[in-house]
């Protein structure tokens, strides 16, 4: 069901992931995946193209909040209201949306390692951001929810919460998220949740959709992670307040206007035709992580790495070779990874690595990034 | 070569314009065509959508730098430099970018009436803007050129300039231009040129691109209207000066990430292969605006009209008919218009037709506006 793509396959259809290595150079490092999207997806959105449709997104939602409410019914036994979604044009869009327009003025706490472009909205939208930092050696890497409450208390009124966590490929547990929602109601606070990779929580984790917990709360998602369609442009804000969601509804068109029609297309299929290939991809996930133990555990027994609960994304703590900035290194032998100093400047000897492609290619990217650190 | 839409197929392809309007009522407002786009741009995006492209965008311009430059050296004479070119997402956002990363502060020129998102992205700027507004009685409609100066004596350092001139229908001539680069340059403003609608200037006028007159304008375009693909999100920041590139490039990636892979091949296509396409558009559309002034002289002889020199929107003055607001009223009468008020609030007995249809629809259009104002 999953259709991996060649390099030359790869190097057409992810002009980024892949034009930024030279060929030969493993690309291990932004979040796309090394296969083809769901056939129903690509089939509807090359449908549609065909129809002539390439002009400006309908009025209202065009049946994504359907979908989703469709979706995390299935997936979540969470019963979302099908007209709590407002379109966007990503998640990254969705979230400076929701900070201009629905978060009181006031710092935004940030948890670290975090997203880089989380960093970039808070800035756009005018705002001062406040770190949370996770301690590398912290047994769980949990929220520290007791600096939160120092922040709040401080005066910040937004937290940014990645739910599922990239880099740190963690699900917050239910009380964790039960706790930061009790925070955020004694001190006026908005949570904003970036939910994008919910669908990719693998075996033995569970997912809890923060607004599940805090109605309140604002999730920020799409099909774009989990689907492989992140140059189609359509997610979406969910919110279950009305007032909210008539204020998104209400901006300036040009305030949001980026979302495509093709777009809602894919999200709407893929949220109500792609379970089967969902599975499939959760499957092949879950094989590559222990694809990825196996490498680790031969060719650098020294990295420490925490379970990898949901995303692609493996988060790797090298400080063990004592090399501050191991991406750089391993650029040098054929493999790009993400530097761990992209998410949180200034920490020192640990990486991402993005193992959503095939078990050759992630035998090359372990390997190398071995020798690179071999002395 | 233009393959018009039945009414069944432009529902199904233009769900904004289609959508927006009962079955029945002619839309004629939103600007969009109710053709099919280009056949090698369709193809060439659903092609790569069936190869897998749905990802990001690639690192670069994709391209559409070298297309551009061909094309405005082929239609214009204007040689501009391949490298010249900054994808954005559109042409709005474009503009915001523009005013956000290259403009000084300081308050924004807003000639009158405007496409609305215009004032719009000011506001989201935190810039003031300053209307300098057309007469309706004018003889010409050209850029008033004093106030233009007295605004900048004031103050202002940035002009926002529609080249051609959405809702007026008008080309600026060279002149006027050479006198707008002559007062940027004596009080250090920014000229930021809409050049949109350049690819449909008619026959009898002549387009002149800003940045041909003076290099230190920026001009934001894109095939979205001349190709009729608006939701494929991807426009140009042309800047001539290397420096503003860099800066434009240099912005953080969530600043300007809304491009998509599929509108970079659109607009490389369309600006490459399409010049035949695009001249069987313009003579239709030439055609078009002699039925308009067939149908006007016939069913609403008290219209007021300047020639259409460029695009497919028709400024009609109908105050003669003594209704505040024409558009409201026919709306009731089964055509969708758009009211003069939304370019220029409060401006009364003006309303914009969008006359890229069929010789029938338009007709539908004209009659139906006629009834609503026949006493
Ligand atoms: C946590 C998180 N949010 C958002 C995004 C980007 O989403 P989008 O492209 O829809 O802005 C990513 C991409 O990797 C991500 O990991
Ligand atoms: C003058 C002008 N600029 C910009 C646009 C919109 O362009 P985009 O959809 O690329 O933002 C339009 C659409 O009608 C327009 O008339």
């Amino acid at each position: 069901m999953i259709r991996d793509l060649t390099d030359a396959e790869a190097r057409a259809a992810l002009p980024c992931k892949w034009g930024a290595v030279p060929e030969g150079t493993v690309p291990a490092w932004v979040a796309e995946m090394d296969l083809a999207p769901p056939e129903p997806v690509t089939d509807a959105v090359a449908e549609a193209v065909r129809r002539g449709v390439a002009g400006y997104a309908p009025f209202g939602d065009g049946g994504i909040g359907a979908a989703l409410a469709g979706f995390a019914s299935r997936h979540w036994g969470w019963e979302v209201p099908p007209d709590a979604a407002v379109p966007t044009a990503d998640v990254v869009s969705g979230i400076r949306l929701a900070l201009e327009v629905l978060c009181p003025p006031g710092p935004v706490v940030v948890p670290l390692p975090c997203y880089p472009p989380f960093r970039e909205v808070v800035a756009l939208s005018g705002r001062e951001p406040v770190w949370v930092r996770t301690d590398p050696d912290s047994p769980d890497a949990a929220l520290d929810l007791a600096a939160v409450e120092r922040a709040l208390d401080a005066g910040a009124r937004t937290v940014l919460l990645c739910n599922p966590h990239n880099p740190l490929g963690r699900v917050p547990r239910r009380g964790e998220l039960e706790g930061l929602r009790d925070l955020a109601a004694r001190y006026g606070a908005r949570v904003v949740s970036d939910e994008i990779h919910g669908p990719l929580t693998l075996p033995g984790a569970t997912f809890t959709p923060y607004l599940s917990v805090d109605p309140e709360g604002i999730a920020v998602t799409s099909v774009s992670k989990s689907f492989n369609t992140a140059g189609l442009h359509c997610a979406a804000v969910v919110a279950l307040e009305a007032d909210d969601r008539s204020r998104l509804w209400s901006v300036p068109t040009s305030q949001n206007h980026g979302y495509s029609p093709l777009g809602m297309i894919a999200a709407t299929v893929a949220w109500t035709e792609c379970d089967d290939w969902l599975a499939s991809l959760v499957a092949r996930l879950d094989d590559q992580r222990a694809v990825l133990s196996e490498l680790l555990a031969e060719h650098l027994p020294l990295a420490r790495t925490r379970p990898l609960e949901a995303t692609y994304l493996a988060w790797l703590d090298l400080r063990a070779h004592g090399v501050d900035d191991p991406a750089a290194a391993a650029l040098g032998h054929g493999v790009r990874l993400a530097s761990g100093q992209l998410y949180e400047p200034g920490l020192a000897g640990h990486l991402r690595l993005n193992l959503a492609t095939t078990p050759e290619r992630l035998g090359l990217a372990v390997t190398r990034l071995a020798a690179a650190l071999s002395p």
